[in-house]
Formats: structure tokens, C-alpha cells, sequence
């Protein structure tokens, strides 16, 4: 992109980010749901506000933390409505319990007790539920994370696309954490903790929509581990964690760029992206920085930590492939930026519309 | 129903509940998720044994009691998938709110704290789900509980009723509590807070199926004021506590008998109801029993308390027509009884299958 096209592109998107806040869109379309643009806007400006905007909510953590008597605790839920149930490499159940781990494990909290609500379609066979009911069983044992209560509703059929998890985590804030979305600061450095995109590609070519053979499986797992082993090694330089799951890395680094007011500067060729990924993604014509992880994180590091940051990462089972794939600028503020290996940028906005199969 | 009669029942229950423990349904049917034996079934014999059966889960209360630092926290899950989404007296938003704080209360518990994570229809208008968030937060703030965290999906066209609400709550549990689903003894009363099957009622009569012009509204409302007059009143006395949702007021006295092994003995013309509310129970064929409420608790108390106990429910907004309805006694063990104003006595069993129109 010329310097010229990088000014116009980041006009349009400060002129987009000035339109009135008001949420216009008359009807839900797929779009709200696939993590971009339009679905914080309809957090942003009908939820939140409708919802009276709490301090907690206000915040769009991963998570809420409280006081509950002495300890902090951090809350978070999520639905997921993937199809199909089961995928290489994981399956409803699983996803359900790690994204929600996940969640807990991006504010900092160490898991402690899971609720599992199920919407069953009817029709559903047993043993389909059997599988994904043991599949968030052993991901649960795995994660450490006690399961402790449970809903079940049946709907009609053609009503669940099978069957639809809500979890709701809670954990205990590790005192070490000081983890914020706004927590970026020119000079730091970004981390991601292995190849990206995985998740959503293993899920698209499940569906079998698509001539494509590749072998690629989710990445879906708990990142506590990851969390634990950064708070170990260096508490005071961990500024922010996010996971990219929907929108994909591209939309979890502008709400991190945007929380804190700076630029935040990736380095293409840095970015771990395993072959058939990559291939899929270019024949799919889609770019891999929207497609969702579950089982990766973003971290941004204070620059003399991020050597240690890295170090632990790679230490951690399943990060072998731990990255250093950037570094946070004071400008252009709230805006995030892909350097090519010819050393030409652009602008890497927000996901806008839905351009993607839904794919969680 | 003659001695004979009553005998032969007691028999068929018995053997019922001896049968092989193992889940035989080969797919999920509206049964499963109705409240009554089917729903039981498939927790008991599928879900907890399939879920390690940790003590939380295996004890089946409405909410899990865990410890945090030095504090006692109930926590509990439900989905919300009622049609139509609005009807008179309430909406899905107010109720996935109530509901919730509602179980936190059967166990004793202070509302803290609680999550909403919606599943939206691809198509549905913005106006419908800005009412139901509206709904949610006013009847979060009237239940003095904060909405911290929330998640939203979206689905495709006809994959969700139009929307699906998850909510997860935590509570603080009042230290005055010793409430268990086994606590019933011999001697007990049985109270109820106010007149039941308005809720089930009321939705069946908004879907427009049936051709009763009768005006019933749902009596969704938050329990915990009800529970904190009783704990202040005669905390001691307190044994269990259940709301009676789905599978109505005699799946939830099945489930207090056969957990104390004790019997409940219903005086039947002591139970309130409302004339439009029988006499629309009566057109559909339908045992109002049977029928879920929103808003009602029933509580067992000790025997020298239940004048106390009343007269704190009577003492809450909305609790003027709260009743002591029956007793508890030794035999049969398990078995709720119904005995009519002329003295004969029926077994009231667990819903069986789902003869009733979903409505929860």
C-alpha cells in the first residue's frame, strides 16, 4: 500500500469510528454474530447501553472480575453453535469447556468451577450427546476445572442445528495478574503462542462445502497452562492477553490497539501459519488473520521481558511454535498495521460483515 | 382411588424405579426436556455418570455450593427457550433473569452476580431483542443482581425460535441456611408461596392454540425476598426449598420425597389456584399440578415454624395468597400423595413423557 493509500484507508476508518453511536440495523443478520465490526456495534451501542452499562460490562473484558469476600473471581460465559458438532482434532463438547477456560485464563484467573446448559434438538441421538457430554468431560478433567451444574432444554426439531453448549466459568484472579485490554504501550512487543487460523479451517473443511483434501486439525485447548507459565516467568512486563477466536487475530488486535490508544505493528512473515492453513486459506481466498483460533494467544510484553515471555511460551506443551510477531507503536493511535517482508503496510481493520462460513 | 388402587401404584412406582439404571432412548424427544422422569432419566443415568459424577452434580440441587477464599458461593446455569418470546405477564428476558435468581435462592443464596448469553435467530428484529435486553436488566436490578458478562451468536434462519437465553448466576449463601433437598421429616408442613400454574398457563393461552379468551398472566418474579423474610423469620425451621418450573409442583415434591424418603401428603382443596387458571387447566385436560410456575416456591418447615413461615411469605409483595398446603410423613417413602376434600388419597407420580405443549 502506497503512504497515500494507507492515509485514505485510515481516514475512512476514523471517519467510520466518528458516525453517530447509535445501533441502526433493523434486523440480526449472521454478521452480528461473526465477531467483527457489526458485532461490536450491537454490544457496543444496543447492548450495553440497554443493559444499563456496568462498570464490568463497560469494560468488554474477557471476563468480569468481582470481589467475593476476600478473593477476586472472575465470571464469563459463552454459547457454541458449531457445526458440525465434531471436527478433526475436536468437538462441541471440548470447545465449550476450553473456550470458556480460555476466557478465565485471558484476565488471568485460574479455572474453578464450570456450568454446562445444553439446548438439545429433538431428534437428537443419545449417543452423539454421550460423545460431546464425555468430550467436555475430559477437556474439563484436562483444564482443571470442576464441572458443577447443569441445564438441559430440548427444542423441536430444525430448532439447534443439533445441539447448542452454553458454558459459564469462574476463577480465582492470580494475584500476579495486572492484565488489561488498554494495557498497550509504545515499544512493547506481541506474542502469539502458535500458528493461527487453525480452528476455523479445520471446522470449514469439515463441512465438506469445499474440494478441499487438507489435513488440518482445530487447535482447540486450555491456555491456562500458557497463562500460568507468563505469570511465572514475568508478572510485571505481561501488559495484555487476548485469544483470537472470532474475527480472528485481526479483530482481537484493533480492540487491544483501540483499548489502549496506540498502533499495533505485526510482522507478516513472523506470523506462524502451518502450509495446509495457509493453502486452504489462499484457495478459500480468505486471509488467515480473520479466521479463529481456540486454542492460541495474543500477548502483548514489555520489551525487556519478551525474550523470558517467549522462552515460557515455547515451554509450554503445544507452543513449540511460539512467535514474536510484532511490536506496539504510538502511532497512527488505535489502529493495527501488517508489514510485509517487502516493508510496505496496510491497514488490518476490523472484521466488517461476515465474509466467513460461521464457523463458531 | 380405593386402598387397592393405591396399592397397585405404589407397586408400579416401586418397580419403576428398580429398573436397570442404564440410559436405553436411543434419541432425545420433547420428554427429555419436559422436568419430569424422562428429564430425570437423562441426568441421572446419562449426564452425571458421563461427567465423572463429581459430588456437586451427583447432589442435583438447584444450584452447586462451592468454596471461594473463606466464602460459601452457589452457582447455577439455565437455558431459556420459550415461545412466543413474550406473553402476558412477562418475556424470556425477565424470566432467564428471575429463573435464574431463583435457584440461587432455593439454596439460600444472595444474588450476586450473573451472566447472559443470547443465541439469536438470523432475521430477528432489533426491536425484539432491545425489549428482551430491557427486560433482562429491569428485572436484574429489581432482583438487586448485576448483569457482569455476556456472549452473543447467532444462528441461521429457524435454528433458534427467534432467540435463546442462557443465564449463569452466583450468589453469596446466606450463613443462616442449612437447606437440603433431603431435608424433609416426618412431621414437617408444606408450604407454597402463592397460587400455582399461572406461568405454564399463561404461555400456553399467548401461543394462540387454544381457543380460551381466559386472562392469565405468568407469575414470573424474583424468589429471594420470600427466601430472606423465611431465613430471618425461622431460620432453623427451614428445610428444603424448591421452585416448582418445569414438571410443576409434583415433580418438585416427587423430587423433595424421594430425596428425604419421606412421603408429602397434598390436602388438595388447601392449594391455591386461580379459577381462570383451573378452569383453563380444565378445558385442556391438563392437572394443574403438573404445570410450571416462575415465581412460587415450595417450602417444607418444621412443624412448630410453618405459622411463622407463613406469615413472613404473606409478608412479601405478591406472597397474600400463600398457603400451608400439606404435611410430611414417614410411608410410603418417596411417594407425594394427594388426599381430596371428601378423603381419598391418589399417588401424584413425576410427569411422565410430555403431555403438555413446551413452555419452558
Amino acid at each position: 500500500m502506497s503512504a497515500g493509500g494507507e492515509q485514505a484507508a485510515l481516514e475512512r476508518i476514523d471517519r467510520a469510528r466518528r458516525r453517530p453511536r447509535a445501533f441502526r440495523d433493523t434486523h440480526i443478520t449472521t454478521a452480528h454474530g461473526a465477531g467483527g465490526k457489526a458485532t461490536h456495534e450491537l454490544i457496543e451501542r444496543l447492548l450495553v447501553p440497554v443493559l444499563g452499562g456496568g462498570e464490568q460490562l463497560a469494560a468488554l473484558a474477557d471476563a468480569a472480575v468481582l470481589g467475593v469476600g476476600g478473593t477476586s473471581v472472575a465470571m464469563t460465559t459463552d454459547s457454541f453453535v458449531v457445526r458440525p458438532l465434531r471436527f478433526p482434532g475436536g468437538s462441541i463438547g471440548e470447545l465449550a469447556v476450553n473456550g470458556t477456560v480460555n476466557d478465565l485464563a485471558m484476565v488471568g484467573a485460574a479455572p474453578l468451577a464450570l456450568t454446562l446448559s445444553l439446548v438439545l434438538e429433538e431428534g437428537l441421538e443419545t449417543e452423539a450427546l454421550r460423545q460431546e457430554i464425555a468430550a467436555a468431560a475430559a477437556a474439563a478433567k484436562s483444564a482443571g476445572i470442576e464441572i458443577v451444574a447443569g441445564d438441559t432444554k430440548v427444542v423441536g426439531r430444525d430448532a439447534a442445528d443439533g445441539m447448542y453448549i452454553c458454558t459459564t466459568g469462574i476463577g480465582i484472579l492470580d494475584p500476579r495478574a495486572a492484565l488489561s485490554p488498554a494495557g498497550a504501550r509504545p515499544g512493547d512487543r506481541l506474542l502469539v503462542s502458535g500458528p493461527i487460523a487453525e480452528h476455523g479451517v479445520a471446522v470449514m473443511l469439515a463441512r465438506g462445502e469445499f474440494e478441499l483434501g487438507a489435513a488440518v486439525c482445530s487447535d482447540t485447548r486450555s491456555l491456562w497452562p500458557a497463562v500460568a507459565a507468563l505469570l511465572d516467568a514475568c508478572p510485571g512486563g505481561l501488559r495484555s492477553l487476548r485469544d483470537p477466536t472470532r474475527g480472528g487475530v485481526a479483530s482481537a488486535l484493533n480492540e487491544l490497539a483501540q483499548a489502549s490508544g496506540t498502533a499495533i505493528v505485526v510482522q507478516e512473515e513472523l506470523v506462524p501459519l502451518a502450509p495446509a492453513v495457509g493453502g486452504a486459506c489462499e484457495l478459500l481466498g480468505i486471509d488467515p488473520m480473520y479466521v479463529a483460533c481456540e486454542g492460541r494467544l495474543l500477548a502483548i510484553v514489555a520489551a525487556e521481558e519478551a525474550g523470558v515471555a517467549l522462552a515460557a511460551l515455547r515451554s509450554v506443551e503445544g507452543g513449540d511454535e511460539a512467535a514474536e510477531i510484532g511490536a506496539v507503536e504510538p502511532d497512527p493511535a488505535g489502529i493495527v498495521l501488517v508489514q510485509t517482508a517487502f516493508g510496505s503496510r496496510r491497514v488490518l481493520d476490523m472484521l466488517v460483515g461476515d465474509p466467513l462460513p460461521r464457523i463458531c
